[in-house]
């Protein structure tokens, strides 16, 4: 049988304990031998790793003294005690730690996988998405980030596929945003708004239900949509400097963007987004005079290497349009795909549905690996 | 570096040409040494497995003296043959032949993995299926068949990986041939139809536009769809017995239903398909009445293990009744994804779209075989 594959876990947020909690059901998982928290990173003692951790009963594991107890370690200690397992390895970080990130090429050169829903390493510079490619290839190691855009749905393997097959891609467009799905889907509905809400009103509800960061600027401000699509046009091809690199339109009423990021900048944030609302409410009359609603959206245009994140007018019958809740949708058009585009739809967001993606791809590692 | 992996392929019907295309530009590609069709054979000599058959220029290879030239090989002479190549290799299958299908564990349990559109494998009785897997493990094989289902959309892939990370399947629903997809989205339009077209007419314009098989009876008769339901239902761990062991509604009108499957015949058919124009005329209106419109589709209910292939209705802004030209369009309702399924949809048919998907899984097998 095949040798047995080694795994370090970063990051026991939401998407982490969703993870930890699928991990510990997959049969044949790999041996579990560092778990690490923001302060705290449990180990397997060497030069046996074992006994393993228990991802099933990861929260009490620490109590377990035949593991070792230790402080947060830096990327290259983590990368020293994952290379020196006396197997295959792979790094699972469930964090949005940069730093992070930005050292995927010392695991990745030590031969160790990495899986991850952390978008930074491949929507920052350039520099970073091929340093990780590369290292990749000098290591003979696995780099899948499929929960990157839109959580499990297939996405990031779709657009792998048809680029590896030869397909030529030609647009990409979508709704990347569960927040800003949900969002634009309650203030402008597709069948028309029997209580029409403001949009502070709206942005007020999202936060209350948890949909939003908890500084809901950090959804408004289109970042993420653009690190999103940042990722996903250098996988078509297009090198993409960075992920300010493009119009990005952000949500923010500049009279506001100055507020601090502090608990309190929120407040006052939220406090005076009324303000606003006239706005707001102009774009959505505007669309709706020409029977259509507004929805915010990003797209890549290939051929024309334009990125582009913000607000656009939408049939009603569009499928864009008709987005329920926070779903996200993903249009690829293709030569092959001819006019209708190849579609991919379905909840972006939530830990249980990123942690899929990331489970996913795991096994996918795995079973590459041997 | 990796071991060559060998290819040998079966069929240069439309998908096949089409793979072969795809084939050529590959970077890396297997090396090609066995490529049959229905009565030619042209294999690379043994035993050095080489010179190789140059995807790019197939059709005249046959002209090359350095390849053997054979008449057609029963399943077993290919099995021997490509299981003694000095590497690991793959057999591509782009027929729709249900002998070869059959022989599928012959090949596995050689070593021999399998890729393939060829539906007739998984979706036939239930023990080929359990041989098939069963050889799969013991030979230490792969199978991958994407493109049995809505061609090269990710249907299959993201169903495993939904299933392999633990999450619990409730229902699938859709609309799975492009023929069908085709028939109703012009007989029943969402937005109405400004100029209505008898049954008997949409019929004989997709015949015409080869929307549908030589024989459309092959369409009508929901045989396809069913099939297709079938591989997803075991995959869902339904034990299907047979793609026959459920309800099937059939197009065909019953009292032509004995006509033969001649070209006679299908004249035959199409001459008296406009008497039963008033039948259908009258299941659309049906729905009308109601604000729906009708739509063939197959459905799953994992927890009541129905499987169900037929007309139904629905409303006019579900994503179904607003399907364009010939799209499939899938919908996976998991315990994870809540209210809102997960969905792809997009072309489901065309040699193009159905060899990438083939193509996808043959480089998919080739990364796990190393």
């Amino acid at each position: 049988m095949s040798k047995p594959v080694y795994l370090g876990i970063i990051g026991v947020g939401g998407v982490g304990t969703s993870f930890l909690n699928q991990l510990a059901r997959l049969p044949n998982a790999p041996q579990l031998v560092l778990l690490a928290r923001s302060t705290q990173t449990l180990l397997s003692p060497t030069p046996a790793y074992s006994p393993t951790i228990p991802a099933a009963e990861w929260k009490s594991a620490i109590e377990t003294p035949s593991l070792i107890k230790s402080g947060s370690l830096c990327p290259e200690e983590i990368a020293s005690y994952l290379s020196s397992t006396p197997g295959r390895s792979i790094l699972v970080d469930n964090t949005s730690d940069p730093a992070l990130a930005s050292a995927y090429p010392v695991f990745l050169r030590k031969g160790i996988s990495i899986v991850t829903p952390n978008k930074k390493g491949f929507s920052s510079d350039l520099a970073l998405w091929r340093d990780i490619f590369t290292a990749a290839t000098q290591g003979n190691a696995l780099v899948y980030h499929e929960s990157t855009v839109g959580a499990g749905l297939p996405v990031i393997s779709t657009l792998r596929d048809l680029v590896a097959t030869g397909d030529e891609v030609t647009r990409i467009e979508g709704v990347f945003s569960g927040t800003l799905s949900f969002l634009f889907n309650t203030f402008a509905p597709a069948s028309g708004s029997s209580s029409p809400a403001k949009w502070s009103e709206v942005v007020a509800q999202a936060k209350e239900l948890g949909y939003t960061e908890p500084d809901p600027r950090d959804d408004l401000n289109g970042m993420d949509v653009a690190r999103k699509l940042t990722i996903l046009a250098r996988i078509a091809g297009l090198e993409v400097q960075a992920p300010d690199s493009f119009p990005i339109e952000s949500l923010i009423p500049a009279e506001l963007a100055s507020l601090p990021s502090s608990a309190d900048g929120v407040a006052q944030f939220m406090t005076r987004l009324p303000e606003f609302d006239g706005q707001m409410a102009a774009i959505k009359d505007g669309a709706e005079k020409q029977g259509k609603v507004v929805r915010y959206v990003g797209s890549i245009d290939v051929g024309t290497k334009e990125v582009r994140v913000g607000l656009q007018q939408f049939d009603r019958d569009n499928a864009i349009a008709g987005l329920k809740g926070s779903d996200n949708i993903i249009s690829f058009y293709t030569k092959r795909y001819g006019n209708n585009p190849l579609i991919v739809q379905g909840a972006g967001a939530g830990g249980d549905v990123t942690a899929m993606g990331v489970t996913a791809d795991l096994l996918k590692v795995v079973e590459r690996l041997h």
